[in-house]
């Protein structure tokens, strides 16, 4: 492979990633339209930047940073699939399989099998750099909710119980100070949306 | 300062970064509307990412992403300034100084040393780190009106020779192939809009 040979792969999966713009969430950014997949991929990396020094012992942060521009990238082919939303996990996960096949085959195949190597990593959340990232993913969240007075919560009428079982289990493996930090505050407003 | 305090400190940051979702920049993403600074950051920090190996001798990736990931974050005060728009510079370099103080300012106090001080080394343009990013920065735009048949160019009526001295000098002082790999492709859209 030629130097503008790998050049031309590498863009071509640079412009079709610009897709993930267009994948919303069940999430609202702060002004309260719905969040996009590719804002939500920046903001994710960037608590990774900012919460490094709270990470476990052994994470490489900059492992987690890469992981998280790629997280959703399957996205573009399989769509978001809200937390509390019906979900046939299955199909699920074979149509993100066939979305990273296509997306990362798209890169010349060294760097195609990093990407997809770092991508599996990340779905399997067992190793520290994996956890530590997913635990973010799932605290970015409940974060948007609090900027937007309930946000997606409202919509998917969710309990402060849901969120000791689905959200609290993934942050606290990783760094419980972060769902410390949060549930009083998640409570709050819960309490408000609730009236 | 007591972790909480750090982590009360972090998430204030981390909720006014939720603000760069709102600033519109000229470029335009594959849907059409106009893009973001906020999903532009999570793009060039992947162009970072998937381009690293094009990289000059001595260019720290991670170090990069981590700019790119930060590089447009004092817009949430300042906005977004098109490069072919037209631009009062030292207001400009004056709004954002405040911005980056207010914002940055917000962060514990060894951190937001730490992030000033590479945001300052992005905006210098000195280091090859800076200039990697600062290269894919400008990089990134021409390659969003590549997939929206001119986007921004039309807007702002652009010319290859525009480009040629605006655009093109950045990227050449750090990756001479990204240039050379984008400009028939920006003459052929060119051309095709301009009849």
């Amino acid at each position: 492979m030629t130097e503008t040979e790998r050049l031309d792969a590498q863009m071509a999966f640079l412009h079709e990633a610009d897709a993930l713009k267009a994948v919303l969430r069940a999430t609202k950014v702060g002004a309260g339209r719905h969040e996009n997949s590719a804002e939500h991929s920046w903001h994710l990396a960037l608590y990774v930047l900012i919460l490094a020094g709270h990470a476990p012992v052994g994470v490489s942060v900059d492992r987690v940073i890469r992981m998280a521009l790629i997280h959703d990238i399957v996205e573009i082919d399989a769509g978001d699939t809200p937390i509390f939303g019906a979900v046939d996990t299955t199909k699920q996960a074979d149509d993100e399989a066939r979305a990273a096949d296509r997306l990362f085959g798209l890169l010349p195949a060294e760097q195609a099998a990093d990407l997809r190597a770092l991508w599996d990593e990340f779905e399997a959340a067992e190793t520290v750099d994996a956890q530590f990232a997913k635990a973010l993913d799932r605290f970015t969240a409940p974060n948007q909710n609090l900027l937007t007075e309930g946000g997606s919560w409202v919509d998917y009428d969710v309990t402060l119980e849901r969120l000791e079982n689905r959200i609290a289990p993934p942050i606290t493996r990783s760094v419980p100070a972060f769902w410390s930090w949060l549930r009083p505050k998640a409570a709050a407003v819960l309490a408000r949306i609730k009236k």
